[in-house]
């Protein structure tokens, strides 16, 4: 049996590589008048891969495996194949294949509606997708799992309603009286980094020193550019990111390859034994968060990275940075605004962002809200939490590509894996003196350290596990809202002194 | 039978379109540490596609469908299919897995050779492939095709010994002499261009506006680096190219971008119904070679190419390029150097390189040179035809990566591409003003032209037809030598005005 499932395994690999690569492609490199014969090959290779998945032969070998005593990583393989193969037989297959086309199309219609700020365009679109979602979850409804927590657990294992109202019962409670209260701190920053122009081919010097410093591994990746910055990890020795360059802001390029690259370290230090395995890459976006979250703000953002790395920017931007130090060039990067857009949001406010999408995602499949009245909670909600007025649904219930493409269930790993990077620095800092690391450019003492406890492990262990050995501790949201209110009221208090 | 014709072929598309994919990727850009892993997957959908291509019912309706009346571009298409699948059906399939597993290692053993200069370290391996050559010509051979034209033809379609012999003696007769009698001409040059460092960041800003210059259609290709600089097309709409850069030279990734636009121009502009379908992409190794040649010898290194964008390159280079004219510049990139190797070889020697392996080749598989022979053959034909002494064979008989990977016959296209363009020119000039369309920056009319009587057919035609077809004649070295000679000798006379 196992030979079987491993000769499968094997052609399998093959067509996912290459489906992979024409990804990766796609979004970084090809040209776009090849757009349409490309998308015809993928759809060519998506069919065979997926009649070879789900080929009778395998699905018998991986039935019967799943039965055996098993040990070691190739029991928790197994039991991931079989999740995944009983939740695949449970879908009727006609209605998989109509909802592919579906989704092949939404989000051209998503992205044509946003552009014309036209909510109604896209609504149909919407209510066909969420009738889609609402029968998925029937068909995948277990004893223990009822609901939206079926597609909430999708993306993080044993997170479901519960889990999340407790944490975001916390965010509540104790973040959102916080940022209120912040709109009264009246925050100075150079001007030349407000009406800046900066060179982007400068920019890409820092930006190659990143690599280096963080030690994410460029014999095991590449960097490039793209629209929206990503990672796409095939295994271990191949986790590439791409990063994006805007000459107005002098940061956003530097904090999206962080954030990517800290992604990237986490594919690129899983067990390499693992590679061509379901074991290998993150075990979930939570946790996958949480390591680009505590790349991009808990080391890239942090006081010690700019005291070590500012010089050398400051001499790339010889004329425009020479007025401005390093403490308030620290200060500048850790702005505070709240504002419309999620993936423009900083540390401080973005899990609100995230809090809005979960409540509302809540109602939609609890049947409190109806899809045709999304944009008037939406913007009840961004009034409530972050005190905004959404002037157009562009720039509100528009502007996330998720929903479009039927990714319900994932916004909340956004927030959660900023509080389990909060969970996790504190205990990692117990353990090894992080900012002596970051100041005497020894990242990759950190980097060991996420190894050993957390990247490792690829998806052998559950989310719950990976935080539980790292932490000794299970989740606790109150570490993340400790961290932000203690280093806001330390940001906020340097705007005093200055 | 056409149908099942089709269904095979669209599958083997998109298998053929990954496996390009994944060269292209493995060539520019991906991780290091990912080969090993990349090459297993490339094995395994290798073994699919020529699974899928020998399978019993595609052979059979192939053999079907060329029995059958066909016309138009379907004919030509099951002809091609049906000449490569009698080929591949006439080599034992043992002999020819076992000789693709000599093939995937040689290239390292050549490598490994090539660097420390060691003749001897390389033979046994380069035995082993001629002796399956020999075997594949037997395999092969025809009434009409046999011995060494059996591989030329490989190459190019109708090209065998007496062809090649003819051309090679019109060279050898007054080709050669002309060049011995070049080495009184003194050539002086700005010491800058010779001793120079040219930065490569403003390199690329010249480089990238050679695609708007030759009309390279970015929106159906890419410019990409790689250590050597080649073409990578798979359909029309998607061909790629690369270019690589010396800080040392000004001129070379110009001239190595040039030449590769010039391929990646001619498979952009073949006619799109052919895309998917073996039709697409150049005919022949010679025709191919010709628009590169014509791009880079005859387009950019012409004088009005300089008088027009000079003055663009020396704006980029201020400071190191303040005192060379314009005159100056043009002449030095049509520099002469009776030197050792091909790749860096000017345009006037560069085919007396190729003379030298094609009569060598031809000993090879007569019987009348034996591979441990081969250095001494090399070394006494490059005092024949270039009055050199080769010093070690990394500079001499261990240069090329050819026979390494048992590319006998591919060599005579290479000058081959060079004489057809040199008799291209000549027509396309009478019906066309080139020197007018370079100065008015309207090299698409070039393009266009170019289309019209070559580009658009792709393999619709074969190289002979194509050529006759362009140019009202059959093909005639004496193009080639005449343009040349004409060329540098006007080249020549201007160093002594200067």
């Amino acid at each position: 049996m196992k030979q079987i499932y491993e000769q499968f395994k094997k052609e399998i690999n093959a067509y996912k590589y290459a489906l992979w690569l024409m990804g990766w492609d796609d979004e970084t490199e090809a040209p776009k008048a090849s757009k349409a014969y490309r998308t015809e090959q993928l759809e060519v290779l998506y069919t065979l891969v997926y009649k070879l998945e789900m080929d009778e032969k395998r699905l018998a070998a991986i039935d019967q495996l799943a039965k055996e005593n098993l040990t070691g990583p190739f029991k928790r393989e197994i039991e991931l194949e079989k999740k995944g193969i009983d939740q695949l037989r449970k879908i009727p297959q006609a209605e998989y294949i109509a909802y592919q086309v579906l989704i092949s199309k939404s989000s051209q219609i998503w992205a044509e509606a946003k552009k014309n700020s036209d909510f109604e365009a896209f609504l149909p679109t919407l209510e066909e997708i969420i009738v889609f979602q609402k029968k998925l979850i029937k068909y995948l409804e277990t004893d223990t799992l009822k609901g939206y927590d079926v597609l909430l657990d999708m993306y993080e294992e044993n997170m479901g309603i519960k889990e999340y109202d407790e944490f975001f019962k916390v965010l509540n409670e104790k973040l959102v009286p916080f940022v209120l209260k912040t709109a009264k701190v009246k925050q100075k920053f150079p001007s030349v980094l407000l009406k800046g122009s900066f060179n982007i081919e400068k920019q890409k010097q820092f930006n190659h020193r990143l690599a280096d410093i963080l030690s994410y591994d460029l014999k095991k990746g590449v960097i490039k550019e793209s629209v929206h910055p990503f990672t796409s990890g095939v295994v271990s020795v191949d986790t590439r990111v791409t990063t994006a360059y805007r000459e107005d802001l002098i940061d956003a390029a530097i904090f999206s390859t962080i954030h990517e690259m800290g992604h990237g370290i986490y594919e690129q230090q899983v067990n390499p034994e693992f590679d061509g395995s379901i074991l290998s890459g993150g075990v979930s976006m939570g946790i996958h968060e949480s390591q680009s979250r505590l790349f991009e703000n808990m080391i890239g953002r942090s006081k010690a990275f700019w005291d070590t790395h500012y010089p050398a920017l400051q001499q790339i931007f010889a004329k425009e940075l020479k007025k401005v130090t390093a403490e308030q060039f620290h200060l500048y990067v850790n702005r505070v605004k709240r504002d419309f857009i999620r993936i423009e949001a900083d540390e401080l406010t973005y899990s609100l962002h995230i809090m809005i999408r979960y409540e509302i995602e809540k109602a939609l499949f609890n049947g409190k809200l109806q899809p045709k009245d999304l944009p008037k909670t939406w913007n009840r909600l961004y009034k409530k939490y972050l005190g905004l007025t959404v002037k157009n649904d562009a720039f509100g219930v528009l502007q996330d590509i998720h929903w479009s493409i039927g990714s319900f269930g994932y916004f909340p790993t956004y927030a959660l894996g900023s509080a389990y990077a909060a969970q996790i620095y504190d205990v990692m800092n117990q353990e090894i003196d992080v900012e002596q690391c970051i100041k005497n450019n020894d990242i990759c003492k950190i980097n060991r350290w996420l190894k050993e406890h957390i990247h490792q492990y690829g998806k052998l262990k559950t989310p719950k596990e990976i935080i539980l050995n790292a932490t000794n501790k299970p989740f606790d949201p109150n570490y993340y809202v400790d961290y932000l209110v203690k280093k806001y009221t330390t940001i906020f208090k340097a705007y005093e002194v200055n």
